[in-house]
């Protein structure tokens, strides 16, 4: 480049050099400016735990309904069981709130205060309840959509299917999660079966109750022994304890929030607890005013006509049709805001993984391009390895929700258990450190142990009554998760160790040599020997590799003709190979030279399109690793960009799945105004 | 390095640097003891010509009994034809290997003579032919294994997908072609063969001749018009042809043979020719002596008891088992070496791929990285491609061999068509320029015009016969694969252009900055320090982008305690990001000083299992990335090679498929001595 051009590509806008390395002034509050209000992220963290009171209730009354109709007047008394373990549940997590606010939520608590095992045990329950998640919303919302077309009932496994598939194409994509996408379904979901309810309790007290289309039908109950009455009742709190799924979702998201953090995301997860236990309560009200059965199979159902190929409709659809008239207007609008809410939640999985693939990647059990999040490809293989699980998952369990439902809160309860155990050694350790407001701290550690009694109760019964029910299925996987990201930390660790400094290894490389490798005389060579001049290395040489004789003729004509003033080596390779007499050169230098380093100069294709790079830089990058494994061999890379990579600039990195989630800023597009003055052209005299 | 050590890293063996430098003395006597013989050329040439006498006869046969038993009279005047096609194709390649030994074939002749257009066209044509090489040959394979163990016929599909798959894992895992592999199982089918037909022969004389199992058979013969039958006899015909696919294989396989090389290749050809012809001869008339009856639906044979299940057997089993009896060892011999012939010349078509693909490359009308033959992956993919297309159209034809037979011979007859039209006009052009003995070229001419007239001929026979019985899906495949290979031709011209050198670019960089950067204090980053020390740029420093300040903290305190003399400069980042603070800080050195050219420094991992490629170099590659759609920057990688990579060191280049038939040596393996001196680690002191 010529002294008089003006350095036009360097820096186009006009501001000082400071800020193009500290950034824009005020960054804060910018950053506040990201984060998410108390409306929007209600929804977009309460997509899950709402979602799953689409289901809960409906598992709960189904198992009791396998013991006859009598059973039903159980119903109560367990759902106020789940709804007491709800609350437990959400008062621990407040405390978890408080004492983790960055966003780790069990994983981090178990991870710290129970040690590394607990909280890999954690991360694997997590992921594959990321799984589950998936599988078990969309089987629910397919299922919802069943209920309101009866049409689609031979399609449910390709529906389930085809609704996986687009929620990972649209994660693959990269859309960021915008709060008005969650926000509208969620809370039309929440009006629209808070409205049944009440309408529903309304019309009974005005002596009207909704009466289920099921309720005429009677129930083939099996005769129930003593032992056997426990273990259903078990098993009925059991699935009803899918209504806790996602409560800790607003733990992992406490960076999200606007300030005062803490506070403001206890808020959220006390008002989701509210709503949640409202409409989980009103919907087994309104199912035990409006008499819905729902039987695990439908052929229990006395009555029921056709019930080898006719399904049963979900209880949200019953209740629905019960409440404003089947088929009516609200009856759809019920359904469809349920399936929404249900597929959103799902989405919530896709969102997740990245999110605790940054945490884990950070703590080194995962592989650490997973924590910048910036490397697309390794997000993409995260979405499709997890819907590629949950197609499966779907496919084996022909979208069955009850069969689902037993794999499903198995890992919630893992690590609510762990998370909670965590808390109560955090609470206690802190009473060693801090005893300043003791009372305080003691209650807080009373929430927990009162959680994680809890919470490990459930998980025992969950273990218990659903483990031959498909359940052994997550105490397969969960040991393969835990082993693989152990397996990852000690590679990691051993890894650190390899290349830690230590007081036996020195360097102080005497000498420098360069070699330009040429090919035929095109510009990018003719830049890769500017280049190498530039750097004024010790020594330098040309080297052609010759392979064929016509060209390496064409080359030396060429050579003098463009008046290089560099040796030109031409090496024969009677193999056509070309690292192999190139490495044996170098080292034959480094024989003679006293074992000077080399750099070999290699001109580098950029291109824009995908399919270009078929078409590129094979030779480069084989010659590249080869190289790179020589003794005392440094590459310089010298890129030469092809006019395609204009595609390259202005091209906005997409957002990563999970971004607000975390309370990430996305950078602002800075890159768009260098297109003009980029290009190598401009080297031009 | 100190220069005290002896450099052992470098040159272990006690060879003179000449050595390494042009290689072990005689490489043409060990070129020559790579070429193959004659005796062992033909098995590896003749399989796929030779293979296809088990079906050819089978389906001239069964398209005339369309018309009824009568037409078997029409058999030996069709195979007649048929021989004689081959006698004028297989003279007509005698004068194409004299012509062009270089190994081109039909696509070099045509490329030369008739222009880039036909060229282009009959590397299409060898493209889908390569594919239905596969299908035709493995679907024959396994009907002929199906005739042998009538058990296995409902899996007919399964069978001949397996053995696709086979072939590619085969050639995937690259297993060099070696003669004897193939020479047994040729000239085991080639003498059992004979033998059959010598023994059907002399009991035939003897008054016994054999009775074929299906000669009871009537045939409920369609009422043909006279149109129709000239129609039929063509169609017929059309089918017999298919013995000559493959005859083409040698002229592409010349440079593979030992000198006098265009003598030893053309004795080849003709010794294939003849064996061919007897075999098919012979076939023939076993066939008609013994009887047999092949219909096109087994259903059209009266007294065909289970027609719908139990599957024909081949012609050839037919007559083995009337010659030598049913079931017997023989019987089983025979239809034992037909299979595995068949099986050969389908992986001949996987061995066919990568050489046409290496000529195309040469010429800029496929990837160049096919030309060097030396990128796994690209072979890999192609092998992929290859074996998917042959499974898809096995199980689209339900590997049935009659619908097959009428997508095969297509693109052959293309090929022969352009390539002896090539030839004619090859010779008119010798004609003029070299007119000296003129009587030697015109008799050449005359026998590539008889060549090229017969081949178009037969070309529109097919064309017309085949095109509804599902040749169209040749003429959708040809011209997609045409474009494909005209768009890559003209993006290597237009990229060729785009970096031609020209007056106007003009290079000259002034001044030389270098930028390590560092991340945490570790050996590579020493090594990478170390080395741009070495280099002695103008100017150097240290670049630490601070993402997290306790670590950057630590930095500059190992920084201090190393006792470096490099400034380190921190930059914040305010996004979390690598790449845009390090491009912002050099784009304002660049500003302030003058446009100087800006080395980057990146440690580079160097791992040795291929999923450590997982936990590795993400970050480093994204910012390359970046940092190479800088202007004025160059990337120095500094390997560091972990543990692992002592993996890489011993392995050995495995051969690609159809190196044997290119005449191409394999590097002898040089670098295992290099072992134990090769780390890093002896840059200890």
């Amino acid at each position: 480049m010529s002294p008089e051009e003006t350095p036009t590509g360097s820096i186009p806008e006009s501001k000082s050099p400071k800020r193009w390395i500290i950034g824009d002034p005020l960054p804060t509050a910018m950053l506040e400016g990201e984060l998410l209000k108390k409306r929007i992220a209600l929804p977009i963290f309460a997509s899950d735990p709402l979602s799953s009171v689409a289901y809960a209730p409906q598992e709960l009354l189904m198992i009791l309904l396998i013991g006859g109709l009598a059973f039903l007047s159980f119903a109560p008394w367990i759902a106020a069981c789940v709804i007491l373990l709800m609350v437990v549940v959400i008062a621990s997590y407040r405390q978890l709130i408080k004492a983790y606010p960055s966003g780790g939520g069990d994983y981090e608590v178990a991870h710290k205060n129970l040690g590394e095992k607990a909280g890999v045990v954690v991360a694997s329950a997590l992921l594959v309840d990321y799984v589950m998640t998936v599988a078990v919303s969309v089987a629910s919302g397919v299922d919802n959509i069943i209920s309101a077309i009866p049409e689609l009932a031979p399609e449910r496994v390709l529906l389930a299917v085809v609704f996986v598939i687009i929620l990972a194409a649209i994660n693959l994509r990269g859309v960021r999660e915008s709060g008005k996408a969650f926000a509208i379904p969620t809370y039309f979901f929440v009006a629209s079966v808070f409205i049944m309810i009440v309408v529903g309790l309304v019309r009974t007290i005005m002596g009207d109750p909704p009466v289920a289309e099921s309720s005429e039908y009677l129930v083939q109950g099996e005769s129930v022994a003593q032992a056997a009455l426990v273990l259903l009742l078990l098993r009925s709190f059991a699935s009803g304890c899918a209504a806790l799924t996602g409560v800790e979702a607003i733990s992992n998201g406490v960076p999200a929030f606007r300030a005062p953090k803490i506070k403001n995301a206890q808020t959220t997860l006390v008002i989701m607890g509210a709503i949640a236990i409202t409409l989980f309560a009103g919907l087994i009200i309104m199912a035990f005013i409006s008499g819905v059965r729902y039987a695990e199979d439908a052929c229990h159902l006395i009555g029921y006509a056709n019930c080898e190929t006719v399904p049963q409709r979900s209880l949200i659809a019953q209740i629905a049709a019960a409440t404003f008239g089947n088929n009516t207007f609200l009856f759809y609008a019920i359904q469809a805001g349920t399936a929404l809410v249900l597929l959103l939640a799902a989405n919530t999985a896709f969102n997740g993984f990245p999110l605790l693939g940054s945490v884990l990647a950070r703590d080194g059990y995962a592989p650490k391009s997973l924590e910048t999040r910036g490397d697309r490809l390794i997000y993409s293989n995260g979405v499709i390895a997890l819907g590629l699980a949950a197609i499966v998952i779907l496919t084996v369990f022909q979208a069955n929700l009850t069969q689902l439902i037993q794999l499903y809160i198995i890992g919630v309860f893992v690590s609510f258990t762990l998370g909670q155990s965590g808390m109560v050694v955090h609470w206690t350790k802190l009473l060693k450190t801090k005893p300043e407001n003791p009372g305080s701290i003691k209650r807080s550690r009373l929430i927990n142990i009162t959680g994680a009694t809890f919470t490990a109760t459930v998980l025992i019964i969950v273990t218990v009554t659903k483990f031959t029910h498909g359940a052994w299925i997550v105490f397969l996987a969960m040991p393969i998760l835990f082993t693989l990201m152990i397996g990852v930390n000690r590679y990691y660790r051993d890894v650190e160790a390899e290349v830690a400094v230590d007081a036996v290894t020195t360097f102080g490389a005497k000498g420098d040599h360069a070699i330009v490798l040429v090919g035929k005389m095109q510009k990018p060579i003719l830049k890769a020997i500017d280049y190498a001049i530039a750097a004024r290395h010790d020594s330098i040489e040309a080297v052609h590799v010759s392979i064929n004789e016509v060209a390496t003729a064409r080359l030396e004509l060429d050579w003098i003709r463009q008046n290089i003033h560099l040796p030109l080596r031409i090496i024969s390779s009677p193999y056509r190979d070309l690292s192999w007499p190139l490495i044996q050169h170098i080292r034959e230098h480094r024989a003679q030279h006293g074992s000077e380093i080399v750099t070999v100069y290699l001109p580098q294709y950029i291109v824009g399109h995908w399919w270009e790079h078929a078409l590129h830089n094979h030779k480069a990058r084989r010659l590249k690793m080869k190289l790179m494994l020589e003794h005392g061999v440094a590459i310089a890379l010298v890129p030469w960009l092809l006019d395609s990579t204009d595609l390259i600039y202005g091209r906005r990195s997409r957002p990563v799945p999970g971004q607000s989630r975390r309370g990430e800023p996305i950078r602002p597009p800075a890159r768009k105004p260098m297109t003009p003055a980029k290009r190598e052209k401009t080297d031009t005299e």
